[in-house]
């Protein structure tokens, strides 16, 4: 996806939330509002959203010394949405049909994004959560997912944000787990997942974890490790969580990727086609 | 006021409206928003919003080579505020308090904002004025404002917009019209109210009609003509209409100043210490 003249408004916005969100000091927050201001009138619009995500949270880790200024906050809600999880995980295989139910739970625990919303209170995500088990489900989406699960040797989970990892967990344990591989980011950028947030997750135990070597809120795969690359390029199938990991794919074509996610901003809504909120699975390629 | 940090998205946003709002050319819009993002980059927080506004509009009549590309909107707000008027005037006139009711209506009017607002509907500006027709209005402010005007020999009313002006007439109406000087702009900006739209709204037939000299979407006192601000200097009582005369004015340090508008955002809100959409009086100085 494009990055749309719309996006500009909310990176800067962005900009200000996030350097307050990890520092006091106004200076920084002045600094790194011109700074976004510069590097954004000479952008390209040509490239997806994430790129200049990627841009000010490198520069607000570089102005705060903080290397993982979300630390606390994806902490925090991994262990929220822990809290969650037996009661989910004891729903889901009570469900009529556990697959579905399991994806809809992973698609709203796409709400935990502090890039879209930097303040994120824990109702919101009660809320998300709580509208997805009354949710109607998009059944020919979840049932085409389930027949490429069914077909896939190797499938790739690439992982959006922490806390939302652990509502993935409901979705990763109905799958054929052997032939899982979860994907996270190789170094801290907002609150997207890493290495540390699928420990907390319990996935580690659970399936392969690979990290695809870049500090992009999104899967830009030029700037992908090799190693991520060849799995990828591998994969039956591909299942790409959140705004950030759709952003940066939604122009990929290649068979067997399917994007899970929540509309939540009006640019993405617009490109998806759906209304602001909705639960999302579309097949990519 | 000075502009906060948080006035900058906003900017941004207004460029991107206000450029789609006057030209089909996607080059404009993106120029526009390039050459915003360049000036906001360094600009100076220490200067009111409707400094940065001036530069965008200006900019926006240059590229697209329109002296006033707000015209029809104007025309359109005038007619429409001036179908709601003789219903309007006499409902003042048999109101228990009609210079309360005109005062409560006067500000109410000032909803019509394109800066602030790029789309406004019919019904946003029916809804605002009905609101003010059902509430609870400041009894101490307007008791205070009703004092000055009764003790002032000279008044000095600074309009805000276009369509807008129509809901001043009920106030300027209501005080001694002779002693009254009304202010529009020097020349168009936004849909910043100019002699045109005084004429429109009846007032040049009135009250005396002048401009500020200036095409700042508020009061800048060092960029405004001469005779005005004798005029300014002299009056013993001005009102000042809406969010960018509050922006310039609210540091001018005199007596017998009153600002008069409608509190659109929440950094305005924030400055005046009430919640967003409050019809608001209050005394300057």
């Amino acid at each position: 996806m494009r990055t749309y003249l719309d996006c500009v408004p909310c990176f800067v916005r962005q900009a200000i939330d996030s350097a307050r969100r990890v520092t006091d000091s106004p200076a920084v927050h002045e600094q790194l509002l011109r700074e976004t201001l510069t590097v954004a009138a000479t952008m390209r619009f040509d490239q997806p959203p994430p790129v200049m995500g990627q841009l000010i949270h490198r520069r607000i880790r570089e102005l705060t010394a903080l290397p993982d200024p979300y630390r606390a906050a994806k902490q925090q809600a991994n262990a929220f949405a822990l809290q969650m999880y037996p009661d989910l995980a004891a729903r889901t295989a009570k469900a009529e049909d556990p697959f579905a139910l399991a994806v809809m739970l992973a698609i709203a625990g796409n709400v935990v994004d502090l890039g879209v919303k930097s303040h994120l209170t824990a109702e919101e995500v009660s809320g998300s959560i709580g509208e997805a088990l009354q949710a109607v489900p998009d059944r020919a989406g979840i049932d085409d997912l389930r027949g490429a699960v069914g077909s896939a040797g190797s499938i790739l989970y690439l992982a959006d944000n922490a806390g939302e990892i652990v509502f993935d967990r409901l979705l990763i344990e109905r799958l054929p787990t052997e032939k899982v591989t979860l994907v996270v980011k190789g170094a801290p950028v907002i609150n997207d997942a890493t290495r540390e947030d699928a420990e907390a997750a319990g996935l580690t135990e659970l399936v392969e974890v690979i990290d695809n070597g870049t500090d992009i809120p999104g899967t830009v795969l030029e700037a992908c490790s090799d190693a991520f690359r060849e799995r990828f390029d591998a994969a039956d199938l591909i299942i790409s969580k959140g705004q950030g990991n759709y952003e940066t794919l939604s122009d990929c074509h290649r068979e067997g990727l399917f994007f899970l996610l929540k509309a939540k901003c009006s640019m993405i809504a617009r490109d998806l086609g759906c209304e602001v909120g909705r639960l999302v699975i579309r097949r990519g390629g």
